[in-house]
Order: structure tokens, then sequence, then C-alpha cells
């Protein structure tokens, strides 16, 4: 995700009609992405009767609504016809490796440290209320020292948060929506909803030049998960506290996918094209739209970086990596084309010529494995399958078993 | 805050200058409000030299930044006149009876609670990853059920949040930037902000009627410190489903400032003007800018529902409202006409005639207690000082008695 300073990069349908039947309507999909165009899973849009206010729908939620841009539908679609399928075979093991959602128990050197802060919560001594909207300076010195030592990336460059993805809508509050957001395809869908969700949406471009000047927003969330030379963080390359944002999280690393705790690191030399500092409009945004990730979390971060949890989640990352491999090992010997899996735990595997949701749909009716149709990333996700890496040990082997029955 | 459906509502300055020296600058101060047109206090705005992207400011943000609405400089001056008067004062007891922060411990049945969950989260059985955005079905229904028994608010109603600010934020990117916000006076400066945030800026309008057809935001923050016999929640007043939104905290029930956790009612009789529901739209954004609150905080949610959880909430409050009644009992013994503190640990003393920043100033300097001014919450708010009522009680009566000393 990049952006420069004009306006408009996607989709736009000619014209969002406004209803005026007060009744269930089917409400045509508009689009040109093969996960929203199915013609057989047409979406129903509600309108209530009985009384309404005066107060007009924000378009731009009308616009992601209307289901034109990819991701839209294909999260509600694998859920949808997950959930089928359980109707249809209530007895079957069904085994998700659709989101990238971890499993493992967090690291007890973590949830050690979590607890002693919770229960100092009821001390007087212990107790604290309202903490710094960035978050508290130790943590924050800490992620600096530990991501980005030697890099010139100073504490008060990291502002702590409930996650990446909420810190990616934070941004997008930050840039507002006279900016040209231009987001690689295929694309993690919070970049695309929450850039149509702030107003800017435009046609589709495809290979289209960015001028130089854009600031690039690094997403680094799977940083530990990295086996190649490819840099950690964007800040590793000389020159990029004058261009580059980058987002990251605990997530994936301490299983804190539910405890919320992640961060993002604004440099201080970013400036805006009027020699503004980005960094003082996001703290701003910050400290008026969020109070802190809360403390307990914090405490869970904090722990994180200690050498025992460095450990710790160095041994989750290394579990994650292993199904990966597993994965990867078994798509490749039944003659697939397999991508990814080296820097993140997902493995994308190609079946030129097919349609993402057929393969999906195949696999999940004869083996009971939910993935994720390649093209609800983008079009350029087309003919692929997304198999996430995140689950139990016997479940991925188990997975990998029926994938060998079913391409064999 | 209520909502109708044109634009602009606040105070534009007729000119937000773009600056072109890339050095320190000192701004003037833009605006009619007291709290930020202090001459002594200018603001100093940054502009820095290095490399600058092409990416312009948001115009939005560089408004909130002029400061040319009340609340925004309001909150900053406190905290740089309280840190000058540390200063100067190194020695002195300053008591804070500024901002609403919780001081008093979390009482134990909520945070064992939650210390379990979090031990839980090292097993197999008690781990839980990504949680539904909108919050754990067993929370919402407990919230449900103790909040709005018989009111016909239902758990899908109920939107879990890491607290009421973020909420209102979030409210802010569902209605867009086409809204008129019309905001009371005085009022909580998140309100304001996050309006001017998302573009909604205009003049300011003293006296306006709206026509119906609005929607209302309703902040129910403090029900559980309401004494008299105004409704706890709007949803008791018949026909408020079809109109209102509540947003609602554990914060100042449990002491969860820290913690962070809220929630917000979105019932789904509340319809736009083409009858598509507002919960469905809030709903959108609930998922795609945000990841649900921490697991853990929902446990200490739901805890605090419990019947010793409910018990031990009403003992915090009892508590912070006893510190409000010695407030209140100090100041009218001096002869203060004071308003407040009764469906609020907030008091509000009557100053009239004089400025609330000069009372403030005198309060700060001769009694080392630091309050807010009242015009820091709106043109309404000037010639009074809030007093809150947040402290440990050995603190709130050395307040009283100085204030004593200081007035009598």
């Amino acid at each position: 995700m990049s952006i420069s300073s004009s306006s408009s990069a996607f989709l736009a349908p000619p014209h969002i009609s406004s209803r005026q039947e007060y009744v269930r309507l089917q409400a045509k999909s508009i689009g040109v992405c093969r996960c929203i165009a199915r013609p057989e899973e047409e979406k129903t849009v509600v309108y209530c009767k009985g009384y309404q206010t005066k107060v007009s729908r924000n378009a731009n939620l009308s616009k992601l609504q209307a289901g034109y841009l990819f991701p839209e539908v294909c999260i509600c679609h694998v859920a949808r016809k997950k959930a089928a399928h359980l109707l249809k075979y209530p007895d079957a093991h069904v085994i998700s490796l659709g989101i990238g959602d971890t499993t493992e128990p967090i690291p007890e050197v973590i949830t050690s440290a979590m607890a002693k802060r919770t229960y100092g919560l009821s001390t007087l001594e212990g107790y604290s209320g309202y903490g710094p909207g960035q978050g508290e300076m130790p943590l924050r010195a800490a992620i600096a020292s530990t991501f980005y030592r030697d890099l010139g990336i100073e504490e008060d460059d990291i502002f702590v948060s409930d996650g990446a993805k909420c810190d990616i809508s934070r941004l997008q509050v930050v840039f507002g929506s006279n900016v040209t957001m231009a987001i690689q395809d295929p694309s993690y869908p919070a970049y695309v909803d929450s850039s149509v969700i702030m107003g800017q949406t435009g046609k589709f471009q495809k290979d289209v030049e960015r001028k130089n000047g854009s600031i690039i927003v690094f997403d680094s969330a799977y940083a530990m998960y990295m086996s190649d030379d490819n840099p950690r963080s964007i800040f590793e390359i000389v020159g990029a506290k004058e261009v580059a944002i980058e987002t990251a999280s605990f997530s994936k690393y301490a299983g804190f996918t539910g405890v919320r705790l992640g961060w993002t690191v604004v440099p201080k030399e970013l400036l805006f094209s009027d020699g503004f500092p980005v960094a003082r409009d996001f703290n701003r945004i910050v400290c008026t739209c969020f109070n802190g990730a809360s403390n307990i979390s914090q405490a869970g971060g904090f722990a994180c970086l200690s050498p025992e949890g460095l450990q710790a989640m160095h041994q989750v990352v290394s579990f994650y990596k292993e199904n990966t491999d597993i994965i990867v090992k078994t798509f490749t010997s039944l003659g697939f084309n397999v991508y990814g899996g080296k820097n993140a735990p997902y493995v994308w595997v190609h079946f030129p010529g097919q349609s993402s949701w057929d393969v999906f749909g195949e696999i999940l009716e004869k083996t009971h494995v939910v993935t994720t149709p390649g093209s609800g990333f983008g079009p350029g996700g087309e003919g692929f399958i997304r198999v996430s890496a995140f689950g139990h040990r016997g479940n991925i082997l188990e997975a990998c078993k029926r994938f060998k029955q079913l391409y064999n």
C-alpha cells in the first residue's frame, strides 16, 4: 500500500442505485472480480420497513456493501460455504486452513506476566488508569531495541496499538480521502476495504506507475517468519525513514490474535509535502480515536521481548514454519507449482486455467478442508488457492493426507 | 451529539495558511474560544527541513491542529501548566482532579477472572485466537440482560469495544463527512475533535434548531452514577430504538480505563433514510477497522456482570460518589453555586464574571490542585471550573481542605 497525492484508485460502479422499495431486495452484484460476480451467489441486501431517520447512508459504505471490490464478499462467501458444508456433513471432521488464525497456546512466560499485571491492578501500588495512547514507554523502548536496533528508529517513533488491522484504518484516517492508494495484487483485504471506507474509490488501474514522493506503508506482521535475505524491516533500507511507515503485530509471533497487540513505526523524519511531520498527525489520531492498547496486553508484549519471551516466540514461529514445510512438500510431491511459504505461513498452490472458487469447492467437498480462493485477494490470485499453515500439527498432517488422496 | 443529513456545524477559520518556510514557526492561534486564544500561550507548530514526500497533509487534520476548536488546546494547556507548576514547586504535593481518570484498584473478583482467562490461553483447551469483532456472545448477552432488560435490546444489538472513545470515532467513520453533527455545549472534547477529523467542519452555530429525523448518539458512560430520576439508558424512552445509538463503558464502573472495555448499542430498528439498517454499516466498520476487544478484557467484563461483580462495581461507584459529595459540600459551604455531581462524578463550580483559566491558574498556584477550566469543554463552560471526583479519599479530603483555606 503506497500513497501519493491526488485521488481515485479503485473500481467505482457507474451508479449505485438508491432503492425506494423498503422490502428485502435481491441486489445484483456489480464488479469484475470472480469472487463477487458468481451469479449463483447473489447477495441479499436488506432494506427494512419501519421508521426511517432523515440521515443519509454514507456513500462510501454503500459502495463497499455493493461488493464491487474483490475482498468484500470473499470472506463471507468462505464462511457461508463452510457453514453450508457443516450442515451437509454434520459428522465430518472439517479442518480450517482458511484465514490466518493462530491455534497454539501462548507460552507461559508471557501469560504469567499478563496474569501478574492483572493481579497488580487489584492493588494500590499496581493499579494504573489511562495509559499513554501511544503505549507504555518501556514497551516502546523494548520494541525499538529488539526490532530496530541500529536502524535509527527510536522509542518515540513506535506507536503501540491493539493490532495492525486497527492501525491500518487509523492510517487511512490520517491520510483522509484526498490521496490515492496503490495496493498490490493480490493483497490483504483490509487494505482495500479501509481505503473504500475513507472514500478512496476509483477505477481499477492495472500496471499504473506511480510518481516518486509516495509514502509506503509496509506491513511487517510476518517478519519473524522470513527465511530468505529480504529485509525484515523496511527501515533496513537506507533512506526509508523519509518515505515509509511500518506496521507490525504480536499476533502471529506469540498467538496474540485474541489478546490484541501490535505497533506502528512512524519515523519523525517522514514529512508531508509541506514539511509537516506525519508522526504528529498520527499521534493526534491515536490520542483522539484510541485510548491505548490494554495495559494487560502491553505487559504481555513486554514479556515477549524478554530473552525467555523471544525464545518462546521463536518456538511458536518455528512450529508454524514446520507446518508450512509439510504443506509445501505435500503439494510439491503431487506435482503442483507452489508459491509463498518462505516468508509467511501461507502456501499458494497453482491450478492453472482453473477457477479458484471451483478448486476451493472441490477441496471442501472432497476433503472437508477449508482453504481460501486466491481470487479473494484480488484478480492476481485467480487460479490459486491459499492454504494457511496455522493449525494443530495433527490437523495439518490429516489435511495433507486428504490432499494426497484427492490429487494422487 | 446528534446527526442530521446535510453539512457543516463548527467554527471554520477563514483561511488556514499553508506555510512554505520549513523552520520552527510560531503559529498564531485562530479562534474565538478563550482556552485557545490566550495570547501568552501561542502554540509552536513544527515544520521540518529535510526530504518532503509529495503527499499532501489531510486538510481536516490541519484544521484540528490549528486549534480553532475549543477542546484541542485545553487538555494540552492543562498538562503544560501542570508540568510548569511541578518545575516551579518540585516539592509540592500536587493533586490532580483534572481529567476523569480512575484511581481505585479493580475488585479482585474481576481481576481473578481475567487472570484465569490469561492462564487458560497457555493451554490447548483455553486458547482462543481471533474472536468475533462484535465481542464474545456470552458477554453481549450479559450486557443486554444486565443493562437493557425489558427494554427490547437484544444481544445482537450490542457491539463490545475497547472503549467508548474508540467507538465514538468508529461511529464517525460510519456516518462519514456528509452529515451535520450537533454537539451540546459544554461537551466531551472527543465528540468535536472526531467530527473535525472526519471533515465535518463549519461555522459555530448557536441556538440552532435541528429538524426531526436526526440520529441521537447517547453517551451513557456514567449511567451507574446517576442518582435522580432521569433514564439510565436512552432506550427507556419509548421509540428510542428507532432514533438512537448508545455508547457505554466499563471504565468508570470497574476501573477499566487502562484495561479497555466498552460497548455500543445499535438497535436493528435504527434505519438510514433509505431504510438500510445502521447496525449493518456499524458492523462492517467494526469488522474492517477493528478486530475485537482483548479476550482478557472481555473475561473481565463478563465477571463484572456476575452478581459479585455487580456488587463490586456498585462499591467502586459509591466510593467515587462519596468523593463527589465531599467536593460538592465543600464548595457549597464556601458559598459557591455548584452544578453537576448528581449524575456523574464531576463538580462544576461557578465563578461568575471570572475567566475559567484565571480561576484554574489561581487554584493551581495557591493550592497545588489541578482542575479543568470549564471553557475547555466549550463556550458554555466559561466562568466555571470542573473538579473531578476521581481520586484516593485522602487526596480528595486534602484538596478540599486547601479549597477551604483559599476561599474561606
